[in-house]
Formats: structure tokens, C-alpha cells, sequence
């Protein structure tokens, strides 16, 4: 078992991967936009790419998600970011999800997900 | 490494399993009543009864649960919530669990729980 | 594949560990300060002392955790509660981490932690 980190500050690692020899499960810090001054489709934008980006450090991909904890300041923008989140889904390897509201850090932030992801260690590193 | 998916949509999936090969994770999707309209006893009996169909489509039972995080809307459903919880969980078996208090997507939703399940892959399904 | 639980009571576990063989998933139920009397700094320096004593049950210690979901009161108190974790964090082990605003279910508690470690099945016990 190995642990590795990614983008890794003093006070968290923006990624923690558990390597099982055979597998590796991906551990993903609380993703925000990079511009709070967004819009919530805006920032939701931003927080998914953010996630492909992480993602990609492990050579896997959003098919790779198998969970999600959306956290949203104002509930109001369920639909707002359902939309943008639907679009950017792949067909037939939704993750399982949770949606609730929350104060997020910044009073800016709208959105903030906290995901897990799991991938094999094939050399194709496909699941 | 294997991903199974349960009650897939194309926004996410109701639960979605981790075969690790000598084991599953499972992770499932925050789960609320059927029924909004009920109170949240009832609320926490459908929650609770959903999460043992999903654990069963694969094989799981609530034994298996390894950790739960429930959303309140009201912190003062605390002890309501807890003593159908107790009444649920089997002697022997509780998970790790947080409870906080959080705002859901339906107004009328009082209680939703977003659990992890682990199953060893024995013919028999016993951990 | 083995459940093992800490702390068991009839409502819930302090920690479960999923061990997969290989290695160990520590899943930690939600922390909180025992003297909730305590302000933002003493509660959580009492609760990162509860985490280093959970993950000690299974020879594990801070370095083998993976992510933490940091609950406040009042997300005003991050500074106080970054002050405390950046002296807790172990250089170059820090985990993935999500911190929300939250309602926690004593009034009195303005911090709590739900925490994942992982830790190799070694003799050594190192990951």
C-alpha cells in the first residue's frame, strides 16, 4: 500500500491517492472555482475542470468518479448546476452524488465538490 | 478493478461499487424519503429501508455499512432520528457516522444519508 | 475481507476498519471536543488528539490520513481552527480536505471532523 499526494501545501494535499497494488482510490479535496467573482454556472464550470485537471495526475478521467458531495450555499442554484453538471457526466458512468447547502468558506464561493474516484492499475488504466 | 453501477441516471447513480477483486466498496448516493410529506420518523424509516434494498443488490445487508454521514435539516430531529437509527442498526455491526445540520434540496426533506458499504467477495458474501 | 470496529456502541462505531488484506481503510465517525465548554482552539486541538488516538488503535497515525470533512459553527473561526491543524499536519502528509459551515448538533461544539486514514498491512505498519 502506498499513499501519494498531489498539488501537496503544509495544510492539505489538493489530492490523496490510496495505491491498493491493484487499484487506486483517489481522494479529492473540496474543489472551488478560481474566480469566486463567477457566477455559480461559472464557478461550477471552473470546479469540474478543476476535477478533470486533478484527475488527470492519475491517468484517470470523470468516468472515474464514484462519488461526489456537491455543497452548495444556496440551494436555490440546484438547477444551475445540475445543468452544467448533467452536460459534463458521461453517458453511463454517472458516480453516485449527494447535494446539500452549506456555508461554504467564502461568502463568494457558491459551490464546493468533494469527490472520490477509483481506478485500476492496469497498464491501460482503464477500470 | 471493476466500477458497477445501481439505478444509473445520467445525472448519477443511486449506488456505485468499487470491485476491488477480494472485496466491494460500495458507495451510495445520499438517500431521502420517498415521501417528503411525512415527518421525520417516517422520513428516516423510508431512508433507512432504501438503503437495505440498494445494500441488497449486492448482496450486502446493513451489517456491511461501514460509514454513515446524516444530513439533518432540524438539529432538533436528533433524538427522533436516532431512535429509529438504534432500532435499525443490528447489535454487533454500527458503522462510523457524523450527523450534521444542513439545508436539503427539497424544503420538505428533513433527513437524507449518504453512506459507504464493504462487502468481501466470498461465495457466501460474509465480510 | 474483515469489518472491525472501535468504540462500538448500539448507535454507532468510533472507527471501522475495512481490511482488505493488503491493507486497511480506517473510516472515523465524526469528532468532536469532550469539554464542548472549550472555545474553537481548545475543541480543536481535544479533537485532532481524539483522531491521533482512534488511528493509534490500528497502529496508525496521522500521516495515514487520507481526508478530512471539517465541520464548523461558524465558518468565521477557520483562521483559529487553520492555526491549530497547520501545527497537527505532519510535513509532507498532509490529506485531502473539505471545510463547510455546518450546524453540528450541540449548540456548543463549533468543530467537528469525519476523517479516512489508510494504513498497509506491513509488520512494520508504515504505508
Amino acid at each position: 500500500m502506498n499513499i501519494i499526494r498531489h498539488e501537496m501545501g503544509p495544510r492539505f494535499s489538493e489530492m490523496v491517492v490510496v495505491d491498493l497494488g491493484t487499484a487506486r482510490l483517489l481522494y479529492l479535496s473540496g474543489q472551488v472555482a478560481e474566480d469566486a467573482s463567477l457566477d455559480v454556472t461559472g464557478q461550477a464550470r471552473q470546479v469540474l475542470a478543476r476535477i478533470d485537471e486533478l484527475l488527470a495526475r492519475e491517468g484517470a478521467r470523470r468516468e472515474h468518479l464514484v462519488s461526489a458531495t456537491i455543497y452548495l450555499r444556496t440551494v436555490g442554484d440546484y438547477a444551475a448546476v445540475n445543468a452544467i453538471w448533467d452536460d459534463w457526466v458521461p453517458e453511463g458512468h454517472s458516480p453516485a452524488r449527494a447535494t446539500i447547502g452549506a456555508r461554504l468558506i467564502d461568502s463568494e464561493y457558491r459551490i464546493e465538490i468533494q469527490a472520490v474516484a477509483a481506478i485500476g492499475n492496469l497498464p491501460s488504466g482503464m477500470p
